[in-house]
């Protein structure tokens, strides 16, 4: 079976040649601003906020923030997960061997129920390489619908990671396709590390990023954002990660904590539901191991839930739960707010936050935002 | 009692001067665009799709549409309204007599419960003129709170145009204030008419707009539009309103079919809450009597949501019910469609659509599109 024998080193250079792969086929999503926002994430929270929080009768934190949202709500098929995917399909199409052989009929394949599935899709349709996504029979009809418009062969497995990888290893072996996993792969990290590399060059000239944050699942895109801040003149932009803490999701954070990955998460019923699977291995070596990821913040339901109507109300754009975890540790953590104040002091910091994606039904914010 | 005696003409050189004028106050919004949309746009409705409505049994038309999305929804205060407001105020200052004689002591009412009466009292408190704002005691607590965050003194009254009038009328004896109505003033009418220009404006050098369609409620948005396009190279750029249907508040279209305006409209439903009100005398005059807009069509309540779903889920932009009904109606409407198809041909139409505002609460979308 044809395999990815010869992945990229994973450097900011890696970073930048992908970017030059994707830019034919993925938008420049913009970076907006907003008065609003960092006015409230300036303001340091109250006593009565505190109250009930872990840091109940603490002095609140004095952070100076200015947000810099990279919008990758407004990418192709709504997510940042099309960079990797396309990134992948390109370097697929320049293995020595593969199209020769009969890689290109063979196809690819993956298991994801989410944004991976409709990326891959769109990805591999647009070079006509047929598709398979293994999605577990619960998805819903309008993930399974979304993710056949382009183009993808569907294929049903039971809800548990055996019963998936059992159908995913049976296509496998009767199509010859090749995996391309959702986050543990180099070349899908590469490419969600150019969400960053665009942000870093959007700012006016003038502004310095002194930090970005990013949503962390299996760790893709935070890996990724780590990577692209690794060199040149981004050496001294902290990279930071945000998780939600309900059910123990927040498992990046307690890895780093007890210096160990933690390989798998409880099934988790948080809101962001982009984020429940616990970091992948290639991700960790970049976060851990070389110490590329300086810190992650755990967030409540409550503090996504705000981050999002803020961002509705003052912004008018769609994000998904899981886009905003990174604003809701920036308004709400006041560990990385004390850590800010601390170190921005009067100054502040300028803050690149990435906006993941905008895949959130009506149905589902209709449920979560519902008068009672 | 100080007045506004000396309006400006009602010609697109007055908007010109309104644009001039307001530009350091307002934001200059995005023009965006959307393959899937003007995709769905362009494809014929099916038999199945027009059966159940009007044109049933009708030969579907098949116009070809590309169009450009004017994001007022990203405006200051969430809506267009804001460039009437600053207009007003700006025209104002420079009233002969009015600032030294205590006019800007006595300052500004009008009543309201939507987005003009939190644009007035930005604008009022952008220039530390004081705004009294009538509200009926049934407003929501949330558009309270946003109007009086803009430092606005809220006066309330009961629900009814006649106490509402009332109550104004006693502010104003009491306060000296000068009236800014919604809509029905020269100089609200040509700041709404700054969107179009700039609109006119965005689009790339080697597109001409055929046509622009923007809501109409009162009328001074659309009166505005036609005022914008009514010289220079956009002679030739029609202008056409958008209303709901329900409960017969297409107003604007009946009373264009009988060549007399309709004065009051009943209590209506529609979801589109910006819509609700009769045209006033001043817009109807640019409308009706001068022929600037060349028709008006009506659109129903399920293809309000429709399109307001296909913004949600394909632009990931928030728009309020009112922002969508010109969108609805190149979508759905077969008589706009059919006029598309034999003036557009083949070649189409470049069509220039106004979100006129994002002012929608979560609240309100949960209760629109929650499952059932």
């Amino acid at each position: 079976m044809a395999d990815q024998s010869t992945p990229l080193p994973l450097t900011r250079e890696s970073v930048q040649a992908a970017h030059k792969l994707i830019e034919p086929y993925i938008h420049k999503t913009p970076v907006l601003t907003n008065t609003t926002l960092n006015q409230l994430a300036s303001t340091p929270r109250t006593e009565a906020e505190l109250a009930g929080t872990e840091w109940a009768g603490h002095a609140p934190a004095k952070p100076v923030l200015r947000f810099w949202f990279k919008c990758e709500n407004f990418q192709k098929i709504g997510a940042f997960k099309a960079r990797g995917a396309f990134h992948a399909i390109e370097r697929l199409k320049q293995e020595p061997g593969w199209a020769d052989g009969g890689g290109r009929e063979r196809g690819v394949v993956t298991h994801s129920s989410g944004n991976h599935a409709q990326a891959l899709s769109l990805a591999a349709h647009t070079s006509r390489i047929p598709a398979h996504i293994i999605m577990p029979t619960s998805s819903s009809p309008a993930k399974i619908a979304a993710t056949r418009t382009y183009g993808a062969q569907i294929h049903f497995s039971g809800p548990t990671a055996p019963e998936r990888e059992a159908v995913t290893a049976t296509i496998q072996s009767q199509t010859g396709a090749v995996l391309i996993p959702p986050y543990d792969h180099p070349h899908i990290i590469l490419g969600q590390g150019t969400a960053a590399l665009e942000l870093l060059s959007q700012v006016p000239r003038e502004t310095h990023l002194n930090a970005i944050i990013t949503p962390c699942g299996g760790g893709g895109l935070l890996s990724g954002t780590a990577l692209a801040c690794s060199g040149g003149e981004n050496t001294d932009t902290f990279v930071f990660g945000a998780e939600p803490s309900l059910d123990a999701a927040d498992d990046c954070r307690r890895g780093l904590a007890t210096g160990s990955r933690v390989k798998t998460v409880p099934a988790t019923r948080t809101i962001a539901d982009g984020l429940r699977t616990p970091v992948g291995k290639i991700p960790w070596s970049i976060i851990h191991d070389r110490a590329l990821v300086r810190a992650v913040y755990a967030v409540g339901e409550a503090d996504i839930k705000r981050a999002m109507r803020l961002v509705w109300e003052r912004m008018k754009i769609v994000v998904e739960p899981s886009a905003v975890v990174g604003l809701a540790a920036a308004l709400y953590n006041e560990e990385f707010r004390a850590l800010v104040e601390r170190e921005g002091g009067e100054a502040g910091w300028d803050l690149g936050v990435v906006f993941s994606g905008g895949n959130v039904s009506l149905e589902m914010m209709g449920a979560l935002f519902a008068e009672a």
